[in-house]
């Protein structure tokens, strides 16, 4: 087990600011760029985090706290992003991104005031009981994939372009 | 096809600062995990992209630019940053690999200064014969890959530490 609180916001703070760092000015064809039919963008990658901080990680942390094992956390729909149909610019949504994440990171702080907390555990929908502190791993790990992800999906853009080199680039042969 | 060098430019200047915003002030233990025996952690994987600044990328372009299909480009060590024990931090490999990016984009505008340039071939020592398109479409997927990379072993540093939600992370179950 590597978990510990510190690092995690370590991750958790750096992600906004590395999205803007990656994709503030950057083209339409960059940021609109998908993997096909049913596949996300850059713009709705981030609408997704968006929901995330709004209804995920926080709100289920506050309810282990105050459920416990007693009752399973209400189920977080993972394309709600995709019903808002949002007209807005990439740095709008990354603005917005940026000030929920900086407060969830203050609420988790403050929830999360001693290390027992990250023992207490609650029901999951699916999976039955799950810890706090998994769940706070987990938070770390969804923006770590989905950082991956967009990086993968602009990569993709260029699949035919690289020529041969496609034999020794991983990640359009998704084999790493 | 979808490349062109303006929005190819747009990823290359963007993947230093991505990287200060992602690695800067981190903990150590996550610039020093890796995945195992043989593979790289953060930093050598930001040692390797300076090596590519130094003698991969742009001395292959001018190799194409000056010699054609006449004579292969000389191999590129993939692995030579690893021979070199570089003693120095983070924000120093990343200032280091900032700078010569920069002047990089400055030499590959002032190279290509025409369409046709990016049509013109040379030759591969293990490909045959390569464009200047493919190569610096590789450049920019070479990027990608190498943050993705970071990011990835990163993200399995928490293997053990998500629980039940490994189930839902693709980038541990490295399917996506």
């Amino acid at each position: 087990m590597n978990f510990n609180v510190k690092e995690a916001i370590e991750i958790l703070e750096r992600t906004p600011h590395t999205l803007e760092s990656f994709l503030v000015g950057i083209s339409n064809d960059w940021l609109q760029c998908n993997e096909g039919e049913g596949t996300w963008n850059a713009s709705e990658v981030i609408e997704h985090l968006i929901e995330g901080e709004k209804n995920n990680w926080i709100p289920r942390l506050k309810f282990i706290l105050q459920e416990g094992e007693s009752k399973p956390f209400p189920v977080f729909d993972r394309f709600s992003h995709l019903t808002n149909s949002k007209v807005r610019t990439i740095e709008e949504a990354l603005r917005d991104f940026k000030a929920l994440r900086s407060e969830n990171i203050k609420k988790l702080t403050s929830l999360l005031d001693s290390e027992q907390k990250l023992e207490v555990t609650g029901y999951h929908p699916a999976f039955g009981l799950v810890k706090i502190r998994e769940l706070v791993s987990t938070w770390v790990v969804h923006d770590l994939t989905h950082i991956s992800q967009i990086v993968r999906v602009m990569a993709n853009r260029y699949n035919n372009d690289v020529g041969p080199w496609i034999k020794y680039l991983g990640i359009l042969n998704r084999n790493r």
